[in-house]
């Protein structure tokens, strides 16, 4: 066997169709507020037998070979791909997150794979064939299968969704996180447990000394490899070149970790995700180091590996609608039954409880790649890794709106704002204008009104509240029980010594309770994003009716 | 064919072994002065079969298979690795470099390859057997091959060394890099002939034709795709994520150019070496994107396939030590008398020009790359390609002593460092301490002290020269032919506003010829760098003897 010449050309012209449709979709999906995962995963349905193999089954066999050396070096460079993304997702993992957020995130991560593992092992075990089950003698670990694939989550895709809502640190945005890692760390303990029973290549070792190994090495990483590394890093950083030193001993570490749970039975992806968790702890690691890793990683590897998911399978002879719409019931009602009633067991309110349960639905890495081992084990048929991977893009695409529409009632910008705040003003001073905002909020509110105005301005002495693009936001933290907004149009400029030096026209003054940090942050980022855009604060300043203005800031809030 | 747990368990492995052993020697061979490029190679030869796999051929055989599934997808990444690391080398091409230094980049350039060419040409021609053709029927085109193997330089080694001899920005240093350009775009034109006569996959192609493809991609690369990637990369930047929309639109015409290249019989890394030249001459590409594939390739990828060549071959068996002396003997003879020709030609100083020829003598990449291309196709003997791997770790090895030397006479801070002109001084005085250091200047040379001290004091008034370890560099551009440095060790700490807030006690008065601003810049670099050791600095604070201030100072020089 050799690489030869005209391997080498299918192999990089495979390479750059997979990445370009990948980037392709990905950035669509990202631009429409969808993760890009998403994205990715359906170019590669459409690269893949579904759509153009099926068009133009000629040129698909020739650029994606099913049996010669190219199809062999694309499979080292996928699984190389996975191994890499887990490294990547091990180093997002922060431990003292979990720590801190403990209560809320034990309740809410172990429920939420309590309550879908045990509905999807019960209904696995009780209709095995309704559910697709190959072998009746694989009936115990099919259904194990089933019930781990359907709780755990997607620390990547839920992480990416977070930020995209500006809650990644908010407090319900933290709780999220470390439920889902503690959820995913307990995911791939359960796992290893399964791929045991498979026993594709654990050398004659038995169920329970492969437990005790994944659990022996995962306790050695993370206290003793953990440690070692943090003590070791500041050395390679000064000895080795940076940060070239440092990238070589994350993958190595990350290899080794990889090739041993590999060795032992375990998948490779579980070693070096423990890996990726005991290096990104390390208070030394720097930003730098991160960035090129994760840079590199997700956007090179990651996308191969989501386009090779749709490479494999036909997505339209293995669609089983009744399969995709038990998955998609069990998911949804399993995960998030299980994560809301484990917020509201944190003493969350109800509807926090259920943001949360709908942000830690989110599926698309974790249980895919599980998808993918079963089925290379020969576990499922093709049509349950079919239904797992929509019910991980419709779990993913879900998430966002489900949490903005629990969240909305409360804390939502558009709902807070009522024609009411609605100012329009040409005032020279800044103190006059802002007094006039409290004012008007005191029409309504039983608020001690000195007592705010100087708070605000107090602040505003500090460091005055000028964004860009026109806008200002005076706010302050005050005792109420709700938030409350008001804003000015004013005619006359006032300098805020906002970043682009224009004089702020839209005042918006923003009071939130005083125990509610993080409620302050996101409708500050809130308001910040509307008014990203140029455009929409000039069209504002043109309109002279209220409920004009309240349509233009709802339009996406 | 299919890759199985097994094979990801040894395909881990052999990444992290290759990795490790790269990262290690590459490292020790940095710390002692050398292109860490040379300790990756020697990292190969010792894991491969000439001392690893002699000692333990059975682990050697199970680590790197010969025959099967991991061989081959190692074969893919390492494939990879080349043309990643050629796009990067391309990356660091300034065509404005080029343009600026043309007359001494073409003539030094120029000669540098027409001169080994005809050297290794014609002694190949007439002595094929001895130089270790393999097929008589080839004889002409390897007697291209070894003229061209001989003329080819190493622009990622080059530009290493001068980077560790702090040459990368003085004039020398551009030339070199000019010409080193110039030098390995016309030698991969002329292997791309050699590649088509061997014609291993041209699909039918006649040399001709396979010349015009080749120049009419060139063309159309460095004229219209360089065009339209700038004219486009400030889009890309604005409407895809940054910086992952970026590196994926490089990385994917990276692999359309190499796979272009592969299929018109020309190999894939020409292809990556031009867009890469064309994507990194952009205005619009940032500092940002390029650290992130420069550091994930230049320290992954490219230790990959530089450890891979000692992987391949035998290095004990297939040593010849007749081969080895002439190749070595040709490489220097031909390459030193070609460049330091074309240096004299344009104008050049003799001890600069061969500066400028020792610097071009650095091979270790391209050569490399080619030599294994014609081993692959039968070309040449294993013993002729061990024999020019061996000449590329030592031309590589020889280049920073031999440009040192040439330069030293004139330039080097340990020659201009004379007993008369160190004072150990006890004052409180900038200014006072400062005009001591001219006076003793004074003394010997013909200045005028008055206007060297307004000069001097005139920039550090506008920016203190307090650098760090109790050291200054007062310095200054004066009408003199040749530089002039004086040194106070002084009891007082003066505040030069160092760094480190230190008060400096080691003050060295830096006087340079006007015209030569990049010397100036070169013995600054070269009195900051001997400082860097703070142990240095506090051991010659001890010394009270001119003569040892001396030897300390000249310990690195």
């Amino acid at each position: 066997m050799h690489f030869t010449s005209g391997n080498i050309t299918t192999f990089l012209l495979s390479l750059s169709i997979m990445l370009l449709s990948a980037k392709l979709l990905g950035e669509l999906f990202n631009k429409i507020g969808q993760p890009a995962v998403v994205g990715e995963i359906i170019a590669g349905i459409i690269l893949g037998p579904t759509v153009f193999g099926w068009l133009m089954p000629q040129v698909f066999t020739s650029l994606f070979p099913t049996n010669n050396e190219v199809k062999i070096a694309l499979d080292g460079i996928v699984n190389l791909a996975v191994i890499l993304l887990l490294l990547v997702s091990g180093l997002e993992v922060d431990l003292s997150v979990i720590v801190r957020e403990r209560k809320s995130a034990f309740l809410t991560g172990a429920m939420g794979i309590i309550i879908p593992f045990i509905l999807g092992f019960a209904v696995s075990l009780s209709f095995p064939y309704l559910m697709g089950l190959k072998d009746e003698s694989m009936k115990m670990i099919f259904a194990i299968f089933m019930g781990t694939a359907l709780s755990i989550s997607a620390l990547p895709v839920i992480a990416k969704t977070l930020m995209d809502l500006n809650m990644f640190k908010t407090n319900i945005g933290h709780i999220i996180i470390a439920a889902a890692m503690f959820n995913d760390l307990i995911g791939w303990l359960i796992f290893s447990v399964i791929l045991s029973l498979i026993g594709a290549s654990n050398h004659g070792l038995s169920v329970w000394q492969t437990i005790l190994l994944v659990l022996v090495f995962t306790i050695f990483i993370l206290l003793i490899v953990r440690k070692l590394f943090n003590l070791a890093l500041p050395w390679v950083q000064k000895k080795f070149s940076y940060p070239g030193g440092v990238l070589n001993f994350i993958l190595i570490l990350g290899f080794l970790g990889a090739a041993f749970t590999e060795y032992i039975g375990i998948h490779a992806i579980f070693g070096a995700f423990i890996v990726g968790i005991a290096v990104g702890d390390s208070v030394h690691i720097r930003e730098q180091t991160k960035e090129v890793i994760q840079q590199f990683i997700t956007n090179i590897f990651a996308p191969l590996f989501f386009v090779s998911i749709g490479l494999r399978i036909n997505f339209i002879t293995n669609f089983d609608p009744v399969m995709v719409i038990i998955i998609l019931v069990l998911a949804f009602a399993g995960k998030i039954a299980g994560c809301t009633l484990g917020a509201r067991l944190s003493s969350m309110k109800a509807n926090e409880s259920f943001a949360i349960g709908f942000g830690m639905n989110s599926r698309g890495t974790m249980e895919i790649i599980l998808g993918l081992i079963a089925l290379q084990y020969g576990l499922i048929h093709a049509n349950v890794f079919v239904a797992l991977v929509i019910m991980a893009i419709i779990t993913s695409i879900s998430s966002a709106p489900f949490m903005k529409y629990f969240l909305r009632a409360e804390e939502s910008l558009s709902s807070l704002l009522k024609p009411d705040f609605i100012l329009f003003t040409d005032i020279h001073d800044k103190k006059e204008l802002i007094g006039l905002l409290v004012n008007a909020i005191g029409h309504h509110f039983k608020i001690n009104k000195t007592e705010i105005l100087d708070e605000v301005l107090k602040r505003e002495d500090i460091i005055p509240t000028g964004i860009a693009n026109y806008l200002a936001i005076p706010h302050a933290r005050i005792n109420i029980n709700k938030p409350v907004i008001a804003a000015a149009i004013n005619k006359q400029g006032i300098d805020f010594e906002a970043e682009d030096k224009i004089p702020s026209q839209i005042i918006f003054l923003l009071l939130t309770p005083k125990d509610k940090n993080e409620l302050q942050l996101k409708l500050l980022a809130d308001i910040v994003k509307l008014f990203k855009d140029k455009d929409r604060a000039e069209k504002i300043l043109s309109l002279r009716n209220k409920e004009q203005v309240i349509g233009q800031l709802k339009l996406s809030a």
